[in-house]
C-alpha cells in the first residue's frame, strides 16, 4: 500500500483530486490511496502546500518524501520538524504562466492602456503623444533565473529592450546582462518598465528601496511577481504619491492574502493581482508528482530535491 | 524648385516638420519648400491626409503626386478631381505598431486583467478560475495581409493557437490558414479571441454580422483594429448585451472621431481606443515620402502607387 497525503487548502482538493488519480494511474500507482485526510502515522507521501494544516512533521513517521505544490520553498525549509526529502515543484506551466503574466502588463503599462480602459467617457484621445515601438522602450529584470530568463527572452523577442541583472552572469538571448552594484545601478537607471524576478534572500530583502527607486526614470513602472519582500512598500508608496513611479502592478506581498486595509489596494496607480503570476497548474503539476514517487517507489532517486545542507 | 503641401491637420504640422526637413535634405532636396500652406498653382507634391482641406484636387493644375500620409486609401481613391498619382503609405512603424496593440489587447483579455483594474477593493480573488496557458487559448484573424500576417505570427510566435481566415491562400508561421466560407465559419466557431484585420471592400462590409457572431464560442472576445465597416455595430451592440460577447475593444469605427453620444462609449463591455493601432510615424514616415519626391525628381518611378485602373 502506498498512502499519499494531499495537504492543502480543501477547497484545491476537488482540482487535484481527478488529475493526481490519473497520473498515479498513468504511473501504475493504481493501488496508491491519496485523501486529503489520513492517519499522519500511515502516511507514505506528503503533497505539500506549506499554507496547510501540516506545520509538524514529526507525527509522521514512516514519510518518504514532501512534494513540494509551490515553486518556492522559503516557508517550508527552515522547518526543522522535517527531515524527510522535500522535493521542489518544477512545472513547465509555472514558467509559462509566469511569462504571459509578464508580458500582459509589461505591454498594459507600454501601451498605456489604463487610460483608455478608464476614459471611455465619449473624449476621442489621439491627439496624447504616441505609444513608442516596442523597440525603444527599455525594459529591466532584476534576476535572470527560471523566470526572469524565459520572460527577458520573451520580451527581447518582441523587440524590446532589455537590460537583465543578476548575480553571476547569464547568457539570455536578446537580454544584455548586468552584475554586480555597478550593474544594478545602470538597469535601474534606465529601466522604464522594471521586473522583479530575483530570489528573496538576505540580500535581496527590500531590494527596491528609496534610494534604488531614485534612480529610476521619472514615470517608470514596476512590475513585482517575485517576492512581496523584494520591495521596500512604505518606499514605493512615496515613489508613487509623488508620480516618480508612475504605476505598481504587484502580484506578491510580504502578507497574503493583502489585507483589504492595505494602502495599496486603495493607491490609484497601484494595482494588486492576487499571486496568479506563477500559479502551480493542477494537470501538469500531478504529472511530475506521481511521476517522482513511482521512482521512488521503484527504488530510484528522487527528482528535485532541495537541498537544505547549506542552510 | 520643389514646392511640397502639407496637407493634414493644422496640429500635426509641428510633429512632422522637423522629420520631414531633415528627410528631405538627407535626399539632396536642401531646395525644396515644404510648408501647411500654399498657393495650388505652386504645388508640385502633396503629403496628404484624407481627412485634410485638400478634397478638391482640380487647382493643383502641376500637381506630380500625392503621398498618402495613411496606410488606407479608401477615403481618398473615389476622389474623382485626383488625376496625378497616388503613393499608399508603406511605413514598417505602422506593422510594429498595430501588432504591438494586438499583443496587448490579446493578452489582456487572455488574462482578464480588466477584472484586477477594475476590482482594486480589497477582495483577494485568487479563487477564481485559472488563467489558461497561451497555448490553450484559441486565436482567430481575419485577413492574413500584411498586418494580420504580422499579427498572426506574431501570436503564435507567444504560443497561442491561431487560426487565420483569408481570401486566399496564405502560408504564416505558426498559423493554420482558412480560406472560404466554410473556413470562415470554422474560423468563428472556435475563435476564444477574433481580431478584424481584413481589408474593407464591397464583400467584407459588416462581415461580422448578427449570423456570424452568433457562431462564436459564449464569452468570446472581438478586437477590431482594421476598419469600423467590417463590424455590424448593432449586432455587436446586441451581442454585449446578452453576454454572448464578453467584450469588444474596437480601434475603428464608421465614423471618426467616434460621436460623444455612441453606444460604443458607454457600453461596460466595449473599450473604445482612437484609432492608435496602426498609426503612421513621422520620423519613418517622412523618410519613406522625401526618398520617393527624390526618386520622382530624378526621373525614376514612384513607390508604393497605388493601382487605380479596376476601380
Amino acid at each position: 500500500m502506498v498512502n499519499i497525503l494531499f495537504a492543502d487548502r480543501p477547497e484545491m482538493w476537488s482540482d487535484y483530486a481527478p488529475h493526481l488519480r490519473r497520473a498515479l494511474d498513468a504511473e501504475g500507482l493504481t493501488h496508491a490511496v491519496i485523501a486529503p485526510e489520513m492517519e499522519p502515522q500511515d502516511v507514505d507521501y506528503i503533497v505539500y502546500a506549506p499554507s496547510s494544516f501540516v506545520q509538524d512533521f514529526r507525527p509522521y513517521a514512516r514519510l518518504k518524501g514532501v512534494m513540494n505544490l509551490w515553486a518556492g520553498v522559503e516557508d517550508v525549509i527552515g522547518n526543522e520538524t522535517l527531515t524527510a526529502p522535500l522535493m521542489r515543484m518544477v512545472d513547465p506551466g509555472l514558467t509559462d504562466g509566469m511569462v504571459q503574466w509578464v508580458l500582459a502588463h509589461t505591454l498594459r503599462h507600454h501601451m498605456d492602456i489604463d487610460t483608455h480602459i478608464h476614459g471611455q467617457d465619449g473624449e476621442w484621445r489621439s491627439g496624447r503623444a504616441m505609444t513608442p515601438l516596442m523597440s525603444r522602450r527599455k525594459v529591466g529584470i532584476l534576476g535572470l533565473g527560471e523566470l526572469g530568463g524565459a520572460c527577458g527572452a520573451a520580451l527581447a523577442g518582441l523587440g524590446f529592450q532589455v537590460m537583465g541583472w543578476s548575480r553571476s552572469p547569464k547568457n539570455v538571448p536578446g537580454v544584455t546582462n548586468y552584475t554586480g552594484e555597478d550593474g544594478l545601478n545602470e538597469v535601474l537607471s534606465n529601466a522604464e518598465i522594471l521586473i522583479l524576478l530575483t530570489p528573496l534572500t538576505s540580500k535581496t530583502e527590500n531590494l527596491l528601496n528609496a534610494e534604488r527607486l531614485s534612480r529610476m526614470p521619472k514615470g517608470a513602472f514596476v512590475l513585482n511577481p517575485g517576492r512581496g519582500g523584494l520591495v521596500d512598500d512604505a518606499a514605493l508608496l512615496a515613489a508613487l504619491d509623488s508620480g516618480a513611479i508612475a504605476h505598481a502592478t504587484l502580484d506578491t506581498f510580504r502578507v497574503e492574502p493583502l489585507p483589504p486595509e492595505h494602502a495599496y489596494w486603495s493607491h490609484p496607480r497601484v494595482t494588486v493581482t492576487p499571486h496568479i503570476a506563477s500559479e502551480t497548474r493542477s494537470d501538469t503539476a500531478s504529472e511530475q508528482i506521481a511521476a517522482n514517487i513511482a521512482r521512488c517507489e521503484r527504488g530510484e532517486p528522487f527528482l528535485y530535491v532541495v537541498d537544505r545542507t547549506d542552510l
